[in-house]
C-alpha cells in the first residue's frame, strides 16, 4: 500500500503494488551491463538483486485504474558496513540509470539519497516486524530545496517457496 | 496531509489536518494537572508545549467528510541529551492518558513509542526540510506484534506571527 503527497496542490495518490525482489548472480548479463556501463569494479559489489513492480492506482483519467509495472537491477557497493554506493539500472524519481548513495542509522534504518537531473530523492526503509517494511521517499528540486512530493509505502512480506 | 494504511482491509485514509503547535509555561494549570496526576517531579521537565489539531476525513459515512478536532499537552522529561519520556494528556493510539518513551537516532530523526491497554504505537518524526517534516506512526497489537495499521504525514509548517 503505498500512499503519496503532492504537497503544492494537496493531492493524494493511494497505489497497490505488487514487489518482487529476487537476488541475482554476479554474472547475471543485466548485472554485467550495468557495472561496464558504470565503469564500475566487480569486485566491490555485494548481493546484486532485482526488483520487479505492477502497480495500480487510483489517480488515472476517467478514474479508471491502470496498471504500470516495471523493473529494475540494483548492484550495492559498500564502502564500509554502514554506507556505500548502489547503482540502478532505472532510477526511481527519474528512468535514467542512477548511482545512490546509502547508509544505516543507529537503529538500522536504510537511507538512500539519489541525485537526478531534475530533482532530488531520499528514501527510507525500516522493518517494523518480521514481515512489514516501511519505505518513505521525499522528492525535492535539485535547485533549491523544496520538498514536491513525498510517499509512503506499508510493505507485507510473502515468502516465496 | 496524512495517510493511513489498514494492512489486513489494505484500506486506505485520507486526511488533512491543521496543526497547532504552542508553547506551555511549566506553571500552566494544564500542566501543573499532568505533573501532579502522574507523580512526575516538575524539576525534571523541560519545554512543556500544546498541540491543537482539526482534521478532516474521507473516511466517513455516506462519503461526508467530517472534522474533528482536539488538544493535547504534552511535556517532556529527558533523561539525558538524546532520550527521556514524555507525558502526555491524552494519547495517540487510545485516548487515555499515556506516557512515552523517546529517543533520537543518529540523523536527528525522534522516535516515540507508547503502550496502551490494547496496542503498542511507534512514532517518528523528522525534518526533511526547514518547514517541512514527515512523521510515521506503526500501531501493533500489545500482545504479539502484529502490525494493524500505519501513518505517514507531510506537515508544512506556518509559522504564526
Amino acid at each position: 500500500m503505498r500512499s503519496s503527497h503532492s504537497l503544492a496542490f494537496q493531492q493524494f495518490e493511494e497505489v497497490l503494488s505488487q514487489i518482487k525482489i529476487e537476488r541475482l548472480s554476479p554474472a547475471d548479463p543485466q548485472v554485467v551491463e550495468l557495472l561496464e556501463s558504470t565503469s564500475q569494479d566487480p569486485g566491490l559489489i555485494q548481493s546484486p538483486f532485482q526488483m520487479e513492480w505492477s502497480a495500480e492506482s487510483d489517480w488515472e483519467p476517467d478514474d479508471r485504474s491502470e496498471v504500470s509495472s516495471g523493473s529494475c537491477v540494483l548492484v550495492p557497493v559498500p564502502a564500509d558496513p554502514n554506507s556505500g554506493s548502489l547503482l540502478r539500472s532505472v532510477g526511481y524519481a527519474e528512468a535514467e540509470q542512477a548511482i545512490s548513495t546509502y547508509r544505516f542509522l543507529s537503529d538500522g534504518t536504510f537511507v538512500l539519497s539519489t541525485k537526478y537531473g531534475q530533482s532530488i530523492a531520499e528514501e527510507r526503509i525500516w522493518f517494523v516486524s518480521e514481515h512489514v517494511r516501511c519505505r518513505s521517499s521525499v522528492l525535492r528540486t535539485s535547485e533549491g530545496s523544496a520538498v514536491l512530493q513525498t510517499s509512503f509505502a506499508s510493505e507485507v512480506r510473502r515468502l516465496s517457496l
